[in-house]
């Protein structure tokens, strides 16, 4: 994500409410895993071993996440909470199916790579607007 | 849905752990139920009301669980149960917001009530694969 | 697609450059022709098949034409039949991989079918605009 | 999309009938662009000026065009071509759109820039294999 839209957006957020607190750099970093994750479980997911499933599924949520944070006006911090432990746990799932096949497929080991790297962008985030609404 | 695929679909997950009681008929309900949704959030996102960002949000979530529900394979039960409970939380704002334009839009109309059904039908499923895992 | 949300879209037609005389019949057609072949290729891919890459592009292919023909508002008539083109090519080659295999697999039969019908939908919906734009 | 990624994709190419010669620098400049592209109309979507509808089609066509890129066995080059010239219609589209609202917005003045880019990173790889295929 261009730093120049990402000023964009970070000026729309400090109107709405519940959101003005959001660390942008967690957010960021988010977004740039979220869409990482999404491409590398696509291209596993052609590799028609058994975590395909899993890898559609993945990419699917992480694109949804993904386009929702740049369109947070469509989304309560509550909404977002649950968006993120939804893209969390289909994380954990796929990179636990790519483990199984980590040490004979290159692309199943950075999938693996991908989906660890989200969960926990995805997790720092949630533990920061959890925090914030205390 | 055709009833053929649902059939082809129903033999699949009697092999999925946890999935072998699922009930196939309020499985069916929530994926017409998110498909609907998803159609009526993309016609409402484009009247340029300020329930658009969340229409758009409800539209990527909702096929999402679609897609995923259509792909068992590639859900845990706990998996199904966090992005249903997103999916829920998604249509409940989503339904918020366009009930604020119930009165002059009709298409704002269409699209609270396809949120509602669809929350509804999720939920119900939420509520059925809980009570098999006790 | 729900008859009086067809019926909101088509009043809002009326007022794009190219777009009046649009079937809408046709494009109601289309429009539930993507929906099917999203949801059959869907499923189609999780078999493992040599189908799958050729079913995912063709799911992602059928929803982004469906949602863009919810959205007409951001279509020329120019640019819908670039879609539509790319759509019917895309239906095309799914249909011949999953023919390959439906002597075997019912879901393949079932998804090459979906494929016949959206390339058929997509194709009329196309031939009435070429004929239209002379 | 990451190196490591890239060249396992580019191995597998190597026994696509039609795809051995693809420039593999174009099709990751396509793929960034197109990733780009999907990023920048998402933000410019929510802002609610006429150029919407245009930006949310661009951007499920610059996600589908991604993914197929990502999944290269699930085209052939015909199909490929025809999905190309479909996504360059659409960025075509959504920047002329845009281009109208670029003196008074940020935001949508990068959408246009975003979609000329990814236009003509579409536009070269298509020339590519115009070129290859003669």
């Amino acid at each position: 994500m261009d730093a120049m839209m990402m000023d964009a957006m970070s000026k729309d957020m400090m109107s709405m409410p519940g959101m003005e607190t959001m660390d942008m750099s967690l957010l960021q970093a988010c977004l740039d895993a979220c869409s990482a994750c999404e491409q590398a479980c696509t291209v596993c997911s052609t590799q028609m071993l058994s975590c395909a499933p899993a890898c559609m599924n993945c990419a699917d949520m992480c694109n949804t996440m993904m386009r929702a944070m740049l369109r947070m006006q469509g989304m309560t911090p509550a909404t977002m909470m649950a968006m993120l432990d939804a893209c969390i746990a289909m994380c954990q799932q796929c990179m636990d199916e790519c483990m199984e096949h980590a040490d004979h497929s290159d692309v199943c080991r950075m999938c693996a790579q991908s989906c660890k790297a989200c969960m926990d962008a995805c997790s720092k985030l949630r533990q920061s607007m959890a925090a914030a609404a205390m």
